[in-house]
């Protein structure tokens, strides 16, 4: 179980709600994931970590699915079980399909054995990656 | 100085050549990194790595571009010098904008940050995001 | 399962006995968490390791409480699901509080992101952090 | 070199400018460090960060130099090299001494072994653990 | 539940079943473990990765049981609690005694810490590492 | 340079110096690395840690060999610059060939890439090797 517990909607202050009714509609959906209902402990937390992720997964330069994309070949990389299944999820809803899954993870494996071969071989960086 | 140096072109054997010779005409570049320098002492892992490496990084689902941003977020969140250097190149050489740039680098940190909150506040993970 | 299952104190030798008893007395508890009766398999390392963490934690120029939020900080890191279920509870048993264990975690949270972008955009140690 | 280059405070527009005076204010300094130089280039990231910053790093139910010292654990133990000499710097001006630095580290030692070994050994987590 | 599913042998496509049927053969098992039934969603990867593990993993300057216990520590470093399990076992059936898995978990906790305790006393590399 | 800089035999008091002079001794070497230099500013991890590393690292069940590479395998897959070059030549002295080291290489980056693909695909552990 949670550290804390969760804190559902009807439980909820009106500050907290608040963010809730706002993840809801920024998103499009009716529920709320536990790692939200974790978080609303803190307020203050709950607060600065939706305000930075909605800034940060809106689509800009990169779309939403390349974004999730990177959110979920991060959390694979840290294995962190809980953000691999609900990044997953979000990603598919944002248009990944198995085929974009299956090179995700591929890229995510290899990328993490060559960041190993690099640093074991004590390589140096080529000067024309210095320059700018 | 690299553990066992690097074997340059001129002092590389037919095997070793003829995979030089082939990232240099799939990367459509004149001169070969530290990395397969490094690796080329072991011409096994030279030669498996490079040929998993063309394969997983040619376009497919994802193009070129999405496939080395997510290579430099898994090299940022490793930590690992070589690799972001290089694949900070290879990506702008793909294509990435400094916005672009900005943005992985965004979500690359944002990820990390909820990767902790998410096991510090040990959040179970939701039933909806365990079905399939 | 363990790998190698728990030793119980009744089916303890006399050395390992011991050390369950040191660390009752020393922690204040009547009972030995999975932790220590895995390691009880190889004697030396349960001896070794024991030793360690009793020095290390016992209150000096940190207290007990800092100690063990520091603990918790590495764990969430690590994403040791073990390690953070029992430094939260050593930590709450050495006073940490609701308010305390979320400023750990918004911390931990945030030196997690910003060591990625530090990394990611090649920051250099400026001089006077270099300064002793 | 960074790969973007520094922002120095006359070359910065007024929107960058002003969080340049911001962090100085805070931290009652006069000069920006290479980190907040980098990060202008994306003046959102850099608003952003810096926001956060300020919020969490603020004495609460911890004090600053605790703060500092979580931050630097986490530094040490993700190998993040710009990030343990900035916060070195940072938690020693907020009161740490060479005592307090060398227990930080002690901890942070440790605590990365038994994550490994709570691993290694596949401990479950007591049910004592996972009480309320 | 794994993200996609399991394809059992009786399922797979010829593809699939030849690589199914390869491993059994150089393992010298009758069933396939689930990370193969896993990545066969994708069957480059499959293959890719079956070649690469069969080849890395045969004996060669090193013998099967150390290099299986050096993929356990990795993957006790890591957290990863599949690999931990799966290459547990299949350590000991290389070989590895109680005895043996007793020290590589000793082994692996040291570096883990050594690695935190150089990186957060910033120790420079020696001159004479440095030499060939 | 390092936080604190680096304590010379002979400006060292007589409990590090012991120290010191068992470091050489057990290892056969006349100068101490930076390491410890470094650690001595607090005797008591000095100890501790010496004490640590000399009792883990002795041969028992396994080899002098296969512990360093195990230990340079782990300092990889954490990128510790120091501990990467300070362990290759300890692997080195003990008789690790070139060959060796590739094949350490080649297992470090292969069970990087794996742990990530398991973590990914949520690879659920088999039944099989939960059993004892």
């Amino acid at each position: 179980m949670a550290t804390l517990g969760f804190i559902e909607y009807d439980d909820a202050n009106a500050e907290v709600r608040a963010i809730y009714d706002d993840i809801m509609a920024v998103r499009g959906v009716d529920w709320i994931n536990n790692f939200w209902k974790s978080l609303a402990h803190d307020p203050a937390t709950l607060a600065r970590t939706w305000r930075s992720v909605k800034e940060i997964m809106a689509p800009g330069a990169l779309d939403a699915v390349t974004k999730e994309m990177i959110y979920l070949a991060v959390s694979a990389t840290n294995q962190c079980g809980y953000c691999i299944a609900s990044h997953t999820a979000a990603a598919r809803k944002a248009g990944m399909t198995d085929a974009m899954f299956a090179e995700v993870m591929a890229v995510t494996g290899m990328a993490n054995e060559t960041n190993r071969l690099a640093s074991g071989y004590q390589v140096e960086i080529d000067e024309r990656f210095k320059a700018r």
